[in-house]
């Protein structure tokens, strides 16, 4: 078998490579050898492989808790003469199994290749083993990587609520996730106490308007005399523009400065919130890669998904000797939280994002649902405790957040 | 009593007041009523205190491991006449011991309310309890709230440098610390291993020269296929003018944009190596707040020194009888690490900032020496162990970061 890691890195990626390495490993004659391929499909391309089997099973653990992909990563689509030169290396090896730890761009580099193999008659079980931290593939209830990147943006978040409590003003945080914003929307679980932050949260899902959000914010001012800001770095306006692009073409016309970078969107709306609300206190971090590679900050039930799906992609290819296939993570019905793992066509995952659903965004568009918190809870873990004085608690029937526009 | 935060939170600054306020607790007749001001001296002139007896121990232990000013903070410098309503508020309750935890500005308005104290024949104790990410105190070795901070910075690189191995290419980091490399230079606790980053460091204690920084980064890529650079962003050019600032200006004549705002010094920077350089792959973050108030990530040592130095202040005004003065932490000479603590004058700490020693920076002044690692390591603690395939293992004799001059 030949196993490779593909996209944006995670907390948990080699948490799936060490999954699927033991799993082949006690698959007895099912697996011969076991080759990682560095640098995804390139590494492929270049017969840049190592030998899994002759790790030790403590090195393997000592990886598996490592951040970031062990085997290297790659973002390439590879074409049908790079298909070729892939059947290739895997006939000059007697490789007939394939994994490919990625995401959606990785899912449907696994669609192609298996559609080539059948094409040209090569025999080949092609699986894909889920990862991303935007928590954007269709047929998955949740994908490994994101509880951990989630609970770094929840940690995040509670640390900056408790400097803004200390110092006041506006904070705005940018978080990743361009086309969804399940990442963004993590942050309302640092949220433990009535009036603690993120006061408001920005989804790619929903138009940003920038007439409501100061409007929001003035609210927020009101209500708690300070306010923390969650925004995804996709936010859009109507058209579907990102803001930083919209907002630059618009002032152009005035002679002002361009905006890019970065920074550039907690710029521009620290700056939009200083210039119309004459709040003096603004300031914006946008939180960038360490989401993805922070070590030590992992959630439990993540890891332990992550591994799980790498030994279910073996065991489908092995033991069940499907031809190809997507693992996907099911929830179990009920209140207490559970999963299952399937097999899904590569199709139902390859290329498509999946977004977040109305019921997890509050009606004014302004924050997240119960329903969500309900949702990601489990799959973050609990959190570091922070605590106050109890002379300094708000005692019940604080506004709530989310209902700004009704305030 | 009265004890209150200022300027900047820690993740450790509440250990220092919970620190004070146990001792204060335990010294029997000698303290009666713990009060706390909100918002340092900004809630002594409104009256704004909280009592700390009123809390449980156990309220107070989760409050001092809980980041950033339990009672909030402030930045503001006490005027004469602040000082005198400072001093009536102090008589209303009949208070004789005041602490104030914080870096040189709040050690600066507990000097100033000392000498007030005294020309104006006000019986009050002042101490300082030192605080300070930056780590820019004089008289002291080290200061809370650094190791923990460090710790921070030290997980970030060591995640990003992972990012950086799976995917390539140039990687900068900007890191607090406006005046002092401290923060910054502890990036270098990320390598463990012969080719592991930060390969270049670069502190505001050194002038910084773009072609050689541009010089560097070559030298780096030839040596490991990638580079990841860990920036102060207060590094300036050789006459002091911030980075930004000056290439700003060089660059106005020629009609470029002005840079700005949180992102613009690693934007710059990035810019300037894809230019220069051909290199596609270039990605700078800015790491911003969460470096002093991110929950969890705390130096066991840090936040153990930070609790002593709370308790040693009220030893020092209540126990020895002491008008006033800073707690300083000072190193025990030898092999194994210790510390001692000692009360200084409050004018050897107020204002002054500490900078890096010149045995601590590289002499090519783009990294730190081994005796600031031996220095930083027993403050920051060990950290989160990441493994790599021992296939992929560099063995032996690579070059060592700091040597790019002489390359």
């Amino acid at each position: 078998m030949l196993i490779a890691q593909s996209g944006g890195p995670s907390m948990v990626i080699n948490q799936s490579l060490v999954g699927a390495v033991l799993a082949a490993r006690r698959s007895g004659s099912g697996v011969g050898k076991i080759y990682g391929a560095l640098h995804g499909i390139r590494g492929i391309l270049d017969g840049a492989f190592i030998d899994l089997r002759k790790e030790t099973t403590a090195t393997l653990e000592a990886v598996a808790a490592t951040p970031s992909s062990a085997l290297g990563s790659v973002r390439h689509k590879p074409s049908a003469e790079d298909c070729l030169a892939v059947f290739r290396r895997l006939r000059q090896r007697d490789i007939r199994y394939f994994f490919y730890i990625g995401g959606n761009d990785s899912a449907e580099t696994v669609h192609i290749l298996h559609e080539e193999a059948v094409k040209n008659e090569c025999d080949i079980r092609c699986f894909h083993i889920p990862k991303t931290i935007d928590n954007d593939l269709c047929g998955n209830d949740h994908t490994p990587g994101y509880g951990s990147a989630a609970r770094f943006v929840a940690c995040a978040v509670k640390g900056d609520d408790l400097d803004n409590r200390a110092l006041g003003g506006v904070k705005i945080d940018v978080i990743m996730g361009r086309n969804a914003g399940f990442l963004t929307a993590a942050a309302a679980l640092a949220r433990t106490e009535e009036d603690d932050g993120p006061h408001l949260i920005y989804l790619p899902e929903r138009p940003f308007s920038v007439t409501r959000f100061v409007r929001d914010i003035k609210a927020a001012m009101r209500d708690y005399g300070r306010c923390v800001v969650a925004v995804s770095e996709g936010i859009t306006d109507r058209r579907g523009t990102p803001l930083v692009a919209a907002f630059t073409r618009e002032k152009d016309s005035h002679g002002n400065v361009q905006l890019s970078g970065t920074g550039a969107l907690g710029d521009l709306l620290a700056n939009v919130v200083k210039t119309r609300t004459g709040i003096t206190r603004v300031r914006a971090d946008t939180f960038g890669y360490l989401q993805r590679s922070f070590p030590g900050v992992v959630s439990p039930t993540d890891a332990l998904e992550a591994r799980k799906v790498g030994e279910e992609a073996v065991l489908a290819a092995v033991g069940k000797n499907m031809a190809s296939g997507s693992i996907a993570i099911r929830r179990k019905p009920g209140k207490r939280y559970g999963v299952r793992f399937e097999v899904v066509p590569l199709h139902c995952v390859a290329k498509v994002t999946r977004r977040m659903p109305d019921a997890f965004i509050s009606p004014e568009g302004n924050y997240v649902t119960q329903a969500f918190l309900e949702y990601a809870r489990p799959l973050v873990g609990a959190l570091p405790p922070c605590a106050r004085f109890s002379q300094l608690r708000r005692c019940g029937g604080g506004p709530t957040p989310g209902k700004r526009k009704k305030a």
